[in-house]
């Protein structure tokens, strides 16, 4: 892996395992008020098209990334309609 | 632009306008409680990666949406710590 290719992984990483505090922080504090459905809809649509554009150029980081992501945006979206 | 790349730009203005209401919903309620600042810390780190890959690559679609998505997640995050 080359260094461009490097600093791609990390940011994929950071920006797939950034979700995983706030699901932990929903889930534990069943406080949810303050997140935006709106935001994690628009961002879920978004990161499954992301997966389909990733399909097409048969990028297994992207679509790693972006299928994990989706499934921890779709978490939040649950405990947002869930502890409302 | 073919379908694929149409597929890529909706996705790339879907996952960036999607921190638009969550913007707007912290400085409207000036409510920041249940967002988690370790998510917005890491994902802000991420992105900036992002960005900096989308310079190495040349891309400016990536330039761009993570640019903005950057300053979006910056100014959560400026809330994040002003509101608590």
């Amino acid at each position: 892996m080359g260094n461009v290719e490097l600093i791609g992984f990390v940011a994929a990483s950071l920006t797939t395992a950034a979700f995983i505090p706030q699901v932990y922080k929903a889930y534990k504090t069943k406080s949810v008020e303050n997140i935006s459905l709106t935001m994690y809809v628009v961002f879920f649509s978004g990161i499954v098209l992301w997966f389909i554009y990733g399909v097409y150029l048969d990028s297994w980081p992207m679509i790693l990334s972006n299928g994990i992501t989706a499934l921890l945006a779709l978490m939040v979206i649950i405990f947002k309609i869930k502890y409302k």
